[in-house]
């Protein structure tokens, strides 16, 4: 692989600095190098500075490389999204249709609608047939400019299909540029058959499953739908804690339809990262920035089922570090558009432009514990880079609705332009 | 230019019927064939039906065309955004970072910032870089699949300046493949100038520049900015009535902050359309409906600037034609994608995903006059047609924030893809 040369970039946002969650000032602080050049060679950024210092550095080497004039354009680290569903049976457009049309919640279900569609289509399709129809969303991230991007289980509901779900998922990692972070969310829904008796389905997520995960390697972290009428922020405990004994990181979609807690609980059991979070209550949030808990917000779910989205604003202003993501998936979000989300972040949450790339880049990592390799442009780290058909950050969030990628790399490879 | 085949289409939606503003139930009618097949010759629709149908009509002709295969793919008609206000001087993201950075309004007027800043850098720029500037945001319509769009005039707001624009845009139309339909407004806010003076500016241009505009034939329509603390509806009547004799076609940006009688002076006028309509009243609404005004709807702006969008369902409902468009502007919404805008008017206002289409093709060129070239697939029509890298309309609505174009013909030849 030759080593690339991208030169001339009008602004390079490297992110770089601590790979820590940021928070509050740091959210806004973009590291831009003006003229900016990245050398990357072995697929990891190996200098990056002024085009005149890279050419002082490696002027002697540009007949080796391949060089990309990036002159007028920004770039910037491959995003991550750190929070999808993205391996899922089925489509459900029709669905959409016929709640447009005026079809009530009950004549969808009897219409064989809803998360419960997906886990019927989830269990039908074989590992090979979620592989394929998993990678034309991951194909579409890829165009979006988004290299790193964490998944789910959760559409199973049974120990085979959860199974499935994350080994479709760990081959997806293997042929496929993105990296692919797994996560087992058993608790995302109560399966049908267990309606009624929600604890021992929760025992068989912690005896049956969890093990199997672990010991397999099949996710790093453990997640679980804090939400009435779910599981309830004790059972929810007890299925995090059960993970944390095997190694498993705990995650929660919290306070999402209800102000249930979740924050608080998200602070309690050390939660890498709280998501949704629409309904968190003030001493929620409070916690969260007390005990590190990244907040992992969604606005492109709010907007698409018509809620007010997530106090971002807020939580940056309150020291809590901020991450946003797609939520992909085929009921709430169907999207695979970073940048729209970017956009969405400004828009109805109120962060500025850099916030708002910070939270889909380095702070995106930390949530899924990926910043030691991605997330920001610094030597050492991988080659994952975006450069966008504009000239500054400001018009990444401000030209919105477009997805304004011109070309990306992965680990030094381009994939996209 | 070798003739094209389009064939093997999944779905192939027509939109074919009467070339007349579609309402109620014909909102839905999207003339769908199945297995769909596109002769386009001499930059016109020469023959459409099934492939079937076509196999016995050219398939004698075949080795002569140039022949696409779109199996599993949906294809439209060219869309048509009937609002923009895309010649515009500058840009203004910085302006929107001090907003989210806390800036009040009196410090972004004090830095430059707002529509005066768009009128002094329109007037500063020369005839030919608004032409180039305007290059750019027409090319990213191209690749959005929109094929005709409306262009206002309105940041000049002197004659000098207005005539720039509208000749910027008749250039536009001469040298880009899009359709530029252009819009004499040059009632869009009152100059600083004339503050306090808006008679006298009224004046200005009922007898200087709406004469210019219709003897050189620079505009089509001539469009209002009704809202209180801009034109009151009375001067509004004033210099509609004033373009009426001129040949100039009525159009009114009503009702979009306040509820202020913009929908019922746009049946009282007969404008071809009313804008925004935000608040338009419960009597506007019915009085659009039985004048036959077009509602055009924006819900990217309402978004944008967080708004409730404007009450698309209802006015489906009650009989009123509804377009939808970008409405494409650098202060309430720097957008070029009407797939986003389809998006938003079944999340946001409700619409089914046929309605949005209808919305975004039929309707819309109905709205500006163009519906005996575009809107539909039918033949004799032009050549406008977009191929999308999904499989059908409800995809498009369903899948959303996602640019999902994959080729796009005008006038019969290849611009996109
Ligand atoms: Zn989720
Ligand atoms: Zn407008």
């Amino acid at each position: 692989m030759k080593p690339i040369w991208i030169k001339h970039a009008a602004q390079l946002a490297t992110i770089a600095g601590k790979n820590e969650p940021r928070k509050r000032k740091e959210m806004s602080e973009l590291g831009i190098i003006e003229d900016g050049s990245v050398w990357i060679e072995n697929g990891v950024v190996a200098a990056i500075g002024t085009t005149v210092e890279l050419e002082h550095q490696y002027g002697d080497r540009a007949s080796e490389a391949e060089i990309i004039d990036a002159t007028g354009r920004l770039v910037t680290p491959g995003l991550v999204d750190p929070h999808t569903h993205v391996a899922y049976g089925g489509s459900r457009e029709r669905e959409f249709e016929m709640r447009l049309e005026g079809a009530t919640y009950m004549e969808i279900m009897n219409a064989g609608g809803g998360i419960h569609a997906t886990t019927r289509m989830t269990r039908e399709a074989t590992e090979e047939e979620l592989v394929e129809q998993t990678l034309r969303r991951l194909d579409s991230f890829l165009k979006h400019g988004v290299t790193t991007v964490e998944g789910k289980s959760g559409y199973g509901l049974d120990l085979e299909t959860e199974l499935k779900q994350l080994r479709a998922m760990k081959r997806l990692n293997e042929i496929h540029p993105i990296d692919l972070v797994p996560t087992f969310m058993g608790a995302h829904a109560v399966p049908q058959e267990y309606k009624g008796n929600e604890d021992e389905y929760i025992d068989s997520i912690i005896n049956d499953m969890l093990p199997v995960v672990a010991e397999e390697k099949l996710a790093v972290f453990n997640d679980v739908f804090c939400e009435v009428g779910v599981f309830t922020p004790e059972q929810s405990e007890r299925i995090l804690e059960a993970g944390k004994k095997l190694g498993l990181i705990p995650k929660i979609h919290a306070d999402e339809i209800e102000s249930y807690g979740g924050a608080e609980l998200a602070a309690k059991v050390g939660a890498i990262s709280a998501e949704h979070l629409l309904k968190a209550s003030d001493e929620g949030i409070k916690q969260m920035a007390e005990a590190g808990v990244i907040a992992c917000l969604l606005p492109a779910t709010a907007l698409y089922l018509r809620e007010d989205a997530a106090k971002g604003r807020k939580m940056v202003d309150e020291g809590v570090a901020v991450a946003i993501s797609t939520d992909c998936n085929p009921g709430s979000s169907p999207t695979t558009s970073m940048p729209l989300v970017m956009n969405l972040a400004c828009i109805s949450m109120r962060l500025t432009p850099a916030e708002a790339l910070v939270a889909a880049t380095m702070n995106a990592a930390c949530a899924i514990r990926m910043e030691d390799k991605v997330g920001s442009l610094e030597v050492g780290k991988q080659g994952d880079i975006v450069m966008w058909n504009i000239s500054n950050y400001q018009e990444l969030q401000y030209l919105f609705g477009v997805n304004h990628v011109d070309k990306v790399w992965k680990k030094g490879e381009q994939v996209v332009g």
